[in-house]
């Protein structure tokens, strides 16, 4: 499969379903339209596996890893050492992620989409290493338009095969990367047409001089590569990272699957942009896990058009706010299922 | 025991242990401070058990049901013999609190606080009522002072018995009463000094005409009632529920028995203010699950000064919010107990 058979594979969700379940959803013995938002994402999950009886509850969370080039401009509060560092971490379970999955019942894979770092063999990460981190986008494109592709595809065949062979009924997408809030806000100035200033925030949490340092970074990045805003692959490999072509790959192959996918912040939410330019229908698919605190990150789902589930004012990634979402969105699916009618109980309606 | 034994029973949670927990969060393998609101409640439910290994995994919600006079005034848009309806559906496991507790692994009791009808013997209710619904408040106080403290303690008993007998870890609260958001607006715009036109939502969904009347009504009742807003049980009986006093009386039970309580969304909100302005110190262990699409909700959650854990639209009670919180809640003391700290990670700090 090309980039093009990928894009052109992804259809709308059914909004047929979607009726029939606002249908039995508006059927059910509470007031009208009274459980919000969980009805809304109901009502979706229906659209998405075209059914009033969808089952979402084998998931898995992909959290892809990769370095940047731009690191070396002192635009994080971590060495680079830690992206590589923090994929151990998350081998072995000891992460927020794993104790967050482990809590929902969700998988979590590992992927190396492009850690600077050569990763021991015996670590337990699917390798889809692009390159050994992005260039530095202040002295030239982050990294080819081929290896951009590369990623996206490789991001969308994992989860197809997830979803094919794999079983999986709901789809997670997590990061981690030193320095890659710098990468999504410059993604995001690009793609929304605001500035470098509007969209950034303190990532893992730069102080002010960081946060100014930071910026400037991001404006010379883009006026030095003029990424083009119509052509989504043009920008993701101008100022982009390896792991975000991923993320972006994963809501594609997610949408092409025909399986929901959960985007969890920042980063992810960065990729999930870039796949919805790319493909309009794939917005269909997707839910956003939260609102994330990082700056920039709320405009960013106001732009996508789509509401996030949560706000817990959590800044963290790894796919966290993903696997906090999940289980809503099971319980949204439960509901539908399982709440019985005015007319099967007996209750008198309004 | 008595009231006055029940409120000084009631001490502070441990911000010694609240502070521990805030270290071990710190020294997390993750930036700073960047879980946010999970945090938070991690920390609080160690203050709140006194130890850094909480377990809240086995849960309760309490639905507690009962009847208002006032909806003789038309501030419901559905009938009063819904309540009873529902009590039943609740039993049945057919309602929207039973798949969501389901989902959430979470038990439910439904408790008999004043339903008008008598209820059939053969339905597994908890039976305490008070009264055979309250007394229309637009004519005279709801019910005696009397009967507003026999429900709180009925509710506090119930709840220290389920911590101290049952094991439960984690208390829930929840509604079910036709025309009680008039009840809990009325409470609370005497306990706020906020006006009922600043207050009152739609309830089940009354339209606009039904909501004037719904406002007028509550004016009236606190026109010719006159509750002192110094004095929360006075309030409670002249223009509260039956339902609602076994709502503060589960909160301040909670709190008695020092254990964590979520309550659901306005009219539980309604019972947790009752209960904070009772006892103070009762405000340590409470949790607000969601922000209710109910106007005045997220004044109500202010006024108490406590964030609510979710906002998802939802305006239905039941106890459905809690629902969705608790595992939430969980998952915060997870994240506390399971994460590795950067040294025993091995991870840089930033």
């Amino acid at each position: 499969m090309d980039l093009a058979e990928l894009i052109n594979g992804i259809k709308p969700a059914d909004a047929e379903w979607e009726n029939r379940a606002w249908e039995r959803l508006r059927s059910q013995i509470r007031p009208r339209d009274s459980l919000g938002q969980l009805e809304v994402i109901a009502a979706r999950i229906a659209a998405i596996c075209r059914t009033l009886e969808p089952t979402v509850s084998k998931k898995i969370i992909f959290t892809m890893a990769g370095d940047h080039g731009v690191a070396e401009e002192g635009v994080s509060a971590y060495p680079q050492e830690v992206t590589a560092q923090m994929v151990y971490s998350f081998i072995q379970g000891w992460a927020t992620i794993n104790v967050l999955a482990k809590h929902g019942g969700i998988d979590v894979r590992v992927v190396d989409m492009g850690v600077a770092a050569d990763l021991p063999e015996e670590w337990n990460v699917v390798r889809r290493k692009i390159r050994k981190g992005t260039a530095n986008f202040t002295k030239g494109p982050a990294m080819t338009r081929e290896e951009a592709i590369q990623g996206i595809m490789a991001g969308a065949e994992l989860v197809i095969d997830a979803v094919k062979r794999g079983g999986y009924q709901l789809i997670g997408t997590g990061d981690m990367g030193i320095a890659n809030t710098t990468a999504s806000a410059a993604i995001f100035s690009v793609l929304s047409g605001k500035a470098p200033s509007e969209v950034t925030g303190r990532g893992t949490g730069v102080d002010d001089e960081g946060l100014k340092r930071k910026i400037a970074v991001i404006e010379r990045g883009i006026a030095l590569n003029k990424p083009d805003p119509s052509d989504p692959i043009d920008v993701l490999s101008k100022v982009g990272g390896c792991e975000i072509a991923g993320l972006a790959g994963a809501v594609l192959g997610a949408a092409y699957a025909g399986c929901p996918v959960v985007c969890d912040g920042f980063i992810a939410t960065a990729g999930a942009l870039v796949a919805v330019r790319l493909a309009p229908a794939a917005r269909d698919y997707l839910f956003i896990s939260h609102r994330s605190q990082e700056r920039g990150h709320g405009a960013m789902a106001e732009v996508i058009g789509i509401r996030p589930v949560l706000d817990l004012e959590m800044r963290l990634g790894e796919g966290t706010g993903a696997a906090l979402a999940m289980p809503i969105i099971e319980a949204a699916v439960a509901v539908l299922k399982e709440v019985k009618t005015f007319e099967e109980a007996g209750v008198s309606k309004g």
